[in-house]
């Protein structure tokens, strides 16, 4: 066992440390002064913030780190890349600075791996580029999502085309000023078995057809300018060669999609769980009560142990499963990515709930990302597979583990 | 031990619940779509909704409840109010539409118990006809609130006036274009005892020096149109005769007003911890996956169990609070008024944040008003004293007992 | 609503709080140096130290208080005895002393409510007076007895006679020296509907085919002279007027039984709670660690709140469960009894392991009761069914509920 | 990072597991049976099934595994052993079975690490083979030993002499028949700082003076032939040359002993924990209740992966622990060995409790290994400090780090 990251991730890692340290958390006032500077109506586009730091981080080194391909991206192993991730989770505002943030890298990824030349080349480099940004259409309104069985959007092939029917919801980036193109999963053939039902299409968001019925808040927040929309497919007409390789291949391609996504975007959890302890610590030491600072009152230096503690046990446990997909692939990981997928987000909202309730009244306001932190957690707790259906995929392996003995 | 409501509370519980069902609930569509009818921007504005629904109280005999004095209010104990008061809670517009509402019932009982005769007249009874909304201003930026030693605004009386200084924040209903009165509540005399140290100073909003700094979010949502405002208070010259009760007074006020505002906001917890279960329950009968309804997968039936069971024991520890109070009087009750002050926000977050877990990514939207269940039940973790500080004084409490065995 | 006792119960309770601590509490150090005075062998014998409480018992009118039927208990309504029971559960000798111990109370209100004449003349009088001593089988080692369908055991009428077979354990009492008499529950028709399979039947514990297969221990202790053992049945053959009130109608007995013992049980385990906790304040106002009490260290104030707002939910919980077998029948408080069944091992649970933990290595050992309490409420999570049963019923009471709106 | 086990530690870990597996386990039934064979009295004897295994496993090279010491141990990193640990901890009786039972691994480390050749020679190498047991005495029972500044042993040193006077308890293996040599610690200097107060000196079980107060029970359980004794030191006289390393370095000697014997218990009871994880899933999947394996009712397949998650979690955290002792020295992983301490346990005795819930009453009897898995774990979260002193621990270093951060 070895706990050091390897020379390559550590230094990574402490370019990236220095870049969001000496860059973008400096930036993000300015970032949100942009953002809410014409009024709450007008945040629905890019600040120029944002391009700046995305011009210096290419500077740096530091682009689509996530992407394991040398051309493309940085060459970094999943385990390599994970303790990046935790780096740029620590702001709301560095992944996409870094252009790897979600949902973009896991389309990339799966145009990367999947993607037909001509795809790569349209679609692929300008998200390479950070020059547009995308959607992925998943979940839908009407059904539980948490069973995929109950998917009803369709893709149904007709001659050359494929032509897309349906309503999406939580389409993360929708709203963004820059959003051209959709990877939308559906149903192609009901009769299929539960693996070979469904298709993944490429669909430019200005296809005829396609119709943003609103955009969703979360825990009242829109999170522009990415936003999460509610969208549908009105027999959207499309060439038959927009399915990503091919019909009937869209469970395949959204497993592969999910295994390293998940390490991401736990990662990013546990960075923001550790921004979330760094401003419960700073508060605890700066404000006192009752003649002592908060940190040294009644339970407060215990709670701050078990943040700790859940954290450290959490980052492990990520980058473990992050080292069972290099060296064993995703089907390898199945539990451990299941297991992560749980524990991270919990870990991000036990940190950001007692951060709120050491920071006060300020602790639910806007002077802190506070609220926006917990909010993302409660929301992780939920989005891709809430935690009810990834603990039944932890049991059922364990339970399998147990009767081979 | 008699567990039913007396003959009257009976009655009023009754007629409550027939209001909010045939009435309330049933208009909350409209009152959201008025407030948000212009725009985000518009929002601070009196729904007309609101105003119908309180001619309709009134024609109901559904007004002032909450006071005990049978000449203004309904003459009902604490106790017999909680039942009601709970049932106010299970909609965010009731309190206000039988003007049972936060702050302004705390107000109206301070110049109930404590206001002079021209004090009454001029505030107290405008605001039992609901015609004008008032603010109370305690907490402040500044400082960690939850040690009130560390309160630091001014009230000094010089001469015949009495004059302010100071900021404060999370003053409710600031924002509220009917609001015309703060009660301030301020040291006077840093030299006297604890308990004798602050003025509580009755300040129209429009006197000159009264500043509001901004309006601040809770979780991204102003709460339009009361909001909670930080709002400064620079040399504002008063005449002395608006110090409520005299000077030093303040803190017997701050008690007295705590105990009873503390039942209502308990059972208006508890009712809301019903809402978000009722809806909990209907979404978890409506909704399949794996072809069960979600109330039959995994461990979802227990933990609608542990949400009922939680319910019933904070309604009962709130009820006994209330008949503490009624019968051995504030100080008689003073652990429970603690104990339920953290038992209650508790529940209500559990039962909102279990209700979000079934929604899926609707819980998180603003389908469902159960991110505003939950964003209420987090303040009240944290506003009136943080949870820590009440379960300090149940602690000590409980060792002054044990200790005269 | 009105949470004083009735003038009857707090009689009652005030001489047995008196009586506790005047003569129980001091006498328990004398109980356990009598059983094992002899060494760990000789436990199996009633201590003279619970004969002579017994008659002062007696004496002091503390006597049978279980039983409402004023003839030969104290006419005490299930709400009245409950606080009564509480009490009782402060001390592990109390009950008996008092003759209202489990499981003789269960058995005895079976006699009282079922029993013929001969029954009762035979077996209830002597139990009433404390002379001899019964057991309860019900749960079979074989299967899993949360499931009451699952049943093996037989009680089949030939003739004259019921005929016995099966095995059971977890039968308490088994191992006193005056245990006469068992009443054993088992399938008669399994033909019939659920709840008109089973029988109950007196079996003398020296009838032929009774065979005390070995006395079980919980957490190390055979929790002598009581004990819990295993019991077979082999062709026990008896008159079928020993089937009480005739066959099939076991469940409706056990259902009987199991409403108003439910309350003493959980009564006590509150009472036990509160030991713990008072035993938990004392060690933590004696000892001193870091130059402070450890009542002042760290998160221990804040647990002791806990502990105290968990207490009081519990017991208002419970009296209101007991109240609502008063007044509606035992029909009418289903859910309530399967929620305190839940909650109140819970709380003795939570109650002694803290206590535990302040107090160290001696919190572990035999110089505290306290393993004896966190055993005691282990033992209730699983005992006349485990925690999950009842969040399932109280869930599907919560549904039905919801459902009829 | 690299999550693999070095190839020495995974021979070292598949020839444990076999042993383990083929001849240990095996071995309990008959290892208990002997030891109870002639009566509760009769156990403070050493079963020969255990001097068997102790054969055997010397045969198999897996003796003295836990010391780094290639010449008498197997030449294991700390991270090294930590994976054998932790299969030792899957059965009460593997530790001593291959002579790495503690307390006499820490004793054997204390004298190869600061013990001179004379002692070597007379303690050391009889504990290396089996031969003899040791004790070791910090604990007291008269003060809060959370605080180590509380000891009031003594071991003043006259002349050519070092006298011991104290009492201690919790001393474990001190009933055990072969248990030859204590380690006392005490203070010899109270003038010295708290660093140089405290000395260790080796007390021969059979000297003068040294009095075996009692043996303690936990959960009423004495732990023969070990057990946990509380002994009196009067006026103990010895040979100067009996203190370790020379007077005033006992808390050096301890610190240096609590690192690896804290990865050690930690892995350990990670080992326990996942045999109760076994024998969890083993009857969940064998007993039906309500038409199903109990592993598919309700919450309980969600229960399983939150116990496999757990158990993840502290055994990464451990190993991390282990590696920074290995790479850092013990001082470099204070807060992660704190950390452990904490979790470890915790995750011990959740394990404990849930497979106890699940076997039912069978859970709380001697038919299953779970009540002992679950008193292991409850002493453990007060041995060797209690979580409270732990946390504390974890938050001062955090704070540090965040300051320095």
């Amino acid at each position: 066992m070895e706990f050091a990251l390897s020379d390559k991730a550590q230094d990574y890692y402490d370019r990236m440390t220095a870049f969001l340290e000496e860059e973008i958390l400096p930036a993000e006032a300015a970032y949100h002064a942009e953002l809410t500077g014409g009024g709450d109506w007008t945040k629905w586009r890019q600040p120029e913030t944002i391009e700046r730091l995305k011009v210096e981080a290419r500077k740096r080194g530091l682009w689509n780190m996530f992407l394991p391909d040398p051309e493309h991206g940085a060459g970094l192993s999943v385990t390599e890349y994970a303790s990046i991730a935790e780096v740029t989770g620590r702001s709301f505002i560095a992944p996409e600075a870094v252009n790897c943030n979600a949902p973009d890298t896991g389309n990339m990824e799966v145009l990367h791996m999947f993607g037909s030349e001509e795809q790569k080349a349209e679609w692929m480099l300008p998200l390479l580029e950070g020059k547009i940004r995308s959607g992925f259409c998943m979940t839908e309104p009407g059904v539980a999502s948490s069973d995929a069985t109950n998917m009803a959007a369709t893709a149904r092939i007709e001659g050359n085309e494929v032509v897309l029917n349906g309503r999406k919801w939580w389409t993360t980036g929708l709203g963004h000023p820059n959003c051209r193109i959709l990877i939308f999963m559906a149903v192609t053939n009901p009769e299929a078995d539960s693996h070979g039902r469904h298709s993944m299409v490429l669909c430019p968001i200005d296809a005829p057809g396609v119709q943003i019925e609103r955009m969703l808040t979360v825990f009242n927040d829109y999170d522009e300018p990415f936003g999460h929309g509610e969208v549908s497919f009105n027999d959207v007409r499309l060439p038959a060669s927009n399915v990503i390789a091919g019909p009937g291949r869209g469970f395949e391609i959204a497993q592969g999609r999910l295994g390293p996504g998940r390490i991401h975007h736990c990662m990013r959890s546990i960075g923001a769980a550790e921004r979330a302890l760094q401003l419960l610590c700073k508060r605890a030491l700066e404000r006192e009560a009752f003649g002592k600072p908060l940190a040294k009152l009644g339970g407060n230096a215990e709670k701050i142990a078990e943040v700790r503690m859940a954290i450290e046990q959490a980052r492990l446990l990520t980058m473990k499963a992050a080292w069972l997909i290099d060296t064993h692939g995703v089907r390898g990981a199945l539990s451990e990515i299941s297991q992560i997928k749980v524990i991270a987000p919990r870990v991000m909202e036990m940190a950001a709930d007692l951060a709120i309730q050491v920071h006060g009244g300020a602790g639910v306001s806007a002077d802190f990302p506070l609220t926006q932190i917990y909010a993302g957690a409660r929301c992780l707790r939920i989005a891709d597979g809430p935690d009810e259906v990834h603990r039944m995929v932890v049991a059922k392996h364990e339970i399998k583990r147990q009767l081979q003995g």
